[in-house]
């Protein structure tokens, strides 16, 4: 690496801050960028900084936004009493690639995990609490990772909120579309059994 | 994508010019650049801008510098009749770690391909020729790459240069070493039969 001019050498280094981008990874990235149409390369940067600058968190639901309140919290079609609580802002796109969920959203911005160290106190679960009390929320979908994480929070969630009133769901567990049943998890087979519908 | 706030989508569009790097790697970095520390950010900002900005050709050599001549092309102690011709940048690099080779360099940034349209024009020839009519250059080692492309480059080379007194050499081909035997394509042994050496 020290045979490169300084420059690159600095490149490389900070291309390696990404994840997934090893040392010989980012030694590629570099000399592309270094090749690279000046346009271009001016159009990273100016993304790089605007994405710095004008990307924050919703003050009322966490999710990613450049204005606040977010597009969704703003959107008065939705329903404002059903909230659908998530890990991350990358789970409200994948839900909203679906078109179908017509409420608004809330992300914890993590889940309970002792093994990390994250309690309760660390995820947004007061401004969540608020919104509860505050806004008449009738049904909270928790959408956490079907995993024992989100798992522990799900429950943790239904256990504060349930006291409240609010109706507290969880999204289905079950065979993925299109898979095959032959390949199903065990654990996953047994949920779908478990959550078996009459026709 | 278009669920993003557009500072993001405009970050996984810039990110998506760079090689190896989909749609979906473009999105899941993105995300980790908005939520990383601003100070790694601005690290990243500073190096794409250095590296714009800072970083050009030698003028004698054509490799990649932020210095003119590059440190390679200054250093009085390498033999500066011995000079190594490869096909970009990158080359020098891995050459210059097995620090062995004590010439110099001539980056010629690609190979004649006619697929791609690539003639000797395109080529950094004119400045190679004229560092070998003016610094009397004694023997060229041709290390392009073991390509068709790369083959055909060394030919025409040998054409060009040889009639100039010139000693045209081309690195040797034969088993990589640590390799298995078993598993050399049939071109590489039958190079190595030919290059075979007494012992």
């Amino acid at each position: 690496m020290s045979n490169y001019p300084k420059p690159i050498n600095r490149l490389i280094e900070a291309l390696s801050y990404l994840p997934g981008i090893g040392p010989k990874t980012a030694e590629r990235l570099a000399f592309h960028i270094v090749s690279m149409d000046e346009t271009k390369v001016n159009h990273l940067i100016t993304a790089l900084q605007d994405s710095r600058d004008k990307v924050f968190e919703c003050s009322t639901c966490n999710n990613l936004t450049d204005k606040d309140p977010c597009t969704i919290c703003q959107d008065e079609s939705r329903d404002s009493n059903l909230i659908c609580v998530v890990q991350d802002a990358r789970d409200v796109t994948a839900i909203e690639k679906v078109q179908d969920f017509q409420g608004k959203y809330h992300v914890l911005q993590g889940v309970i995990s002792p093994m990390e160290g994250i309690g309760p106190d660390d995820l947004n679960l007061k401004a969540l609490m608020d919104r509860i009390q505050g806004e008449g929320i009738t049904e909270l979908v928790v959408a956490t990772d079907p995993t024992v994480e989100g798992e522990a929070t799900a429950m943790y969630l239904n256990k504060l909120v349930k006291p409240l009133g609010v109706r507290v769901t969880r999204l289905a567990y079950g065979l993925p579309m299109g898979g095959d049943l032959e390949y199903a998890d065990e654990m996953t087979l047994q949920q779908a059994f478990e959550g078996r519908k009459e026709l």
